[in-house]
């Protein structure tokens, strides 16, 4: 299909929601908004230009349009999450031009790298240890795991472009699925986890302590944690596979590098600083983009990195941009009573229905509307506590509406290139194109759901949930 | 001075401040914010790193300390202006990736091109001409003459580094401070000037007409532009002056360029369409900034830039840093009270003084208080109507009090790199170090003043406004 057709298709799906009769009940701008969100997202998967030229004239279109303000248009480069993303850009490039990252890569490789199925394991591993200490789930994947990822990547020549499928392709896409996994494992593992049992204590006056959601969770966890990177060993897999010649490979390049250059340790004592203030953040209260930004000045001050360095960063600028734009579409689509309305409306067609079916419904829009989602957060604020009094209401057992839902908050996570923060980190990595992420992303939400309802179910069941 | 040193000198500064007594009526917050910005702009000066990363580390101790909280600190990254400023960069490069800069500067050379002091004077008359019809400054100064006047550096191969002083350092600097003084020319020529007027008329109720605000304009104004690239002609001259053979050169060279490309063709309808709207916007009340990116996307959309441009384009990510957090600082000291008390303190130190010495001292106050400011609007806002009553009070003439605090209201944007939305833009060209634009934007206010208040002050004798 040619470029112009997409661009067309992309439009015209754009003007036939805009001119389309606006519901009862949704304002005029909320629907304009939606027509530009929607458009937006079908140019991302079509792309008859890159995702922030798309990205920059639906914003230029919603303000020419009033839709929003200019303000508004552009208040959401100011967002936290977003900076976030920016300084795991930039954490990034200090792993990897102080080579403390092909270090640990090598170490890993060393440890693990007779297959690369076991490094997909080893990383998701990683990610479980530090889950429950680090309630930033994009700093987590996008702070500590991914520079170490990408410098694994590089290290076996697997870069964006012939070369993506070596390696990096199938490892960025695992271990950023496996975030979403242990993400929601822990209530301390993702910062809108809670908020969650906040609202469920509120809502529908549940108390849900650290350890019931762990225990619901690490049957479930434990299993989706072993399947998906295997389905995607399967389903999308790396060119490189079995390198028992890996191990002395690493142990050899290991002793090329010789020790630790001082650029290095420095990098090393930024990493474990952020991680500890990261882990220890519900304590110290410090913000998770503040630890990254600090880390990234002290990067500047001891010349690990350089300032050229951090403007000469592209993919930070272009995350910068189009995630930018997505987290403001998608923040006043809610902030206009749009998804109000859309939980409304789903839980008034639902009545009279019985409560199994009830829950799966609604477990399945709760967990499929995240396609309009730039934020775990902004999807639980919009929607957690009217999906779960809509459910309850219909009979079903008030644990299991709380958990299930709690638990389907951060499994969506994996639907798209912008459904999280590390979302747009390990896109833009460029290993992934934009089909393909979002096809494994739907196959994977599918199998989690499987699991999670199926298993977790039947395990739910045994601990007397329902 | 070594680089530690000069970073220690900004260190004790910062703590200075930080430590001293807080004056009554400052809150702690906003004398916090004070040493920060202070040390901020000390080292801007001296320079121990970068622009960029000074901000940086700037902002992250503003909100280690809670002087200011994360969204505090990270919105101003969703300013207006500093997306103008970002979208102006990417006006230049449109502007020179299609060749219609390179073949406006040999059009301007072929007309003025044997004397630098003349292409001076040209750039300073096409500003004068669009400035009543275009109430950006920054949209003038950076979208429109901009990217003419860094091709026309390039087309004589002048860049930034050794070949800066041939062209490039002189006419950057030269165009930049013109456009300061077009400013003050026209009450429709900045974007705070009509709120001046209303200002005006609502605390001293004095009626600015467009017709006086430009009759007591028009003397000092001119003979301003005539002296001012004048003196910068010889106290920071062109290496390249008198080129006798420039016009045979650019006439060689245009006829070499041939007709116009179609993507040059295109760019010449971007822009004019955006001289257009930024001219009509007081009828449109379309914003600078919209009008901007509206241009950047049809240049992404037909295909005349590129997004690895705009992805690519440095000088605009260095500046948004930096800018972006210097308005963020400045933003809040005057938002946390700092600049009312700076204003109410002067005010009453002025007590009881002939109302000549208190207009000039209120006068000098004003202006270079504007060292605190990074935008003319929120010097307006601040400080124009509080001083103006004052003077009045002292006794001043209440026509002279306006109309000389609404002149100087925009010959301030002369003192820094960060003063108005276009400092950045040339400062950010890089043919100018910033301790020689400090130096001459100081030297060049102490003119403006001379002239504006010397000459300016019998010219508004003449026409009876004191």
């Amino acid at each position: 299909m040619s470029k112009s057709m997409r661009a067309i298709i992309a439009i015209v799906i754009t003007l036939g929601i805009w001119f389309s009769p606006v519901p009862a009940g949704v304002k005029v701008q909320a629907w304009h908004l939606l027509a530009l969100f929607v458009g937006t997202i079908v140019a991302f998967i079509l792309q008859p230009l890159p995702n922030g030229a798309t990205a920059l004239i639906s914003l230029v279109l919603a303000m020419l349009t009033k839709t929003l303000s200019i303000s508004q248009g552009l208040s959401s480069f100011g967002n936290s999450t977003l900076w976030l993303i920016v300084a795991a850009f930039l954490f990034a490039k200090g792993f990897i031009k102080t080579g403390l990252g092909r270090r640990i890569a090598y170490m890993m490789t060393q440890a693990f790298g007779d297959s690369t199925l076991k490094l997909a394991y080893a990383f998701s591993l990683s990610d479980l240890i530090i889950a429950p200490a680090t309630p930033s789930n994009t700093a987590r994947a996008g702070g500590v795991l991914f520079p170490i990822v990408k410098s694994l990547c590089l290290s076996f020549n697997s870069e964006p472009g012939p070369t993506a499928r070596k390696l990096g392709s199938f490892l960025m896409l695992s271990v950023f699925q496996a975030n979403a996994i242990t993400s929601a494992m822990f209530m301390t593992a993702m910062a809108a986890n809670p908020l969650i049992a906040e609202l469920a204590k509120k809502t529908f006056n549940i108390d849900i302590s650290w350890g019931t959601w762990f225990l619901g969770a690490v049957v479930p966890g434990l299993i989706a944690l072993f399947v998906v990177p295997y389905y995607l060993y399967k389903a999308y897999p790396p060119e490189i596979k079995h390198t028992p010649e890996a191990k002395d490979l690493a142990r050899a390049e290991l002793d090329k590098m010789g020790p630790a250059s001082t650029a290095e340790k420095i990098m090393f004592g930024i990493f474990i600083l952020a991680l500890v203030l990261w882990a220890t953040s519900s304590f110290t209260k410090l913000n998770a983009t503040l630890v990254a930004l600090l880390g990234i000045c002290i990067m500047l001050i001891t010349k690990v990195i350089d300032w050229s360095d951090v403007i000469e960063e592209k993919s930070a600028w272009d995350t910068l941009i189009w995630m930018g734009v997505v987290i403001g579409l998608a923040g006043f689509l809610a902030k206009f009573g749009f998804i109000a309305w859309l939980a409304k409306t789903v839980a008034v067609a639902l009545k009279g229905i019985s409560w199994i079916t009830a829950l799966v419904v609604l477990l399945l829009v709760y967990m499929y509307s995240h396609y309009g989602f730039a934020s775990l957060t902004a999807h639980v604020t919009a929607m957690y506590a009217a999906f779960g009094a809509v459910a309850i209401a219909a009979g079903a057992p008030a644990y299991l509406v709380a958990l299930a839902l709690a638990y389907a908050s951060n499994l969506c996570a994996g639907l798209t290139h912008f459904a999280t923060g590390p979302a747009p980190i390990y896109f833009g990595a460029g290993y992934v194109d934009q089909p393909t992420w979002w096809k494994h992303g739907f196959v994977i939400s599918v199998i989690n759901m499987v699991i999670w309802v199926g298993i977790g179910g039947i395990w739910w069941k045994i601990l007397g949930l329902w």
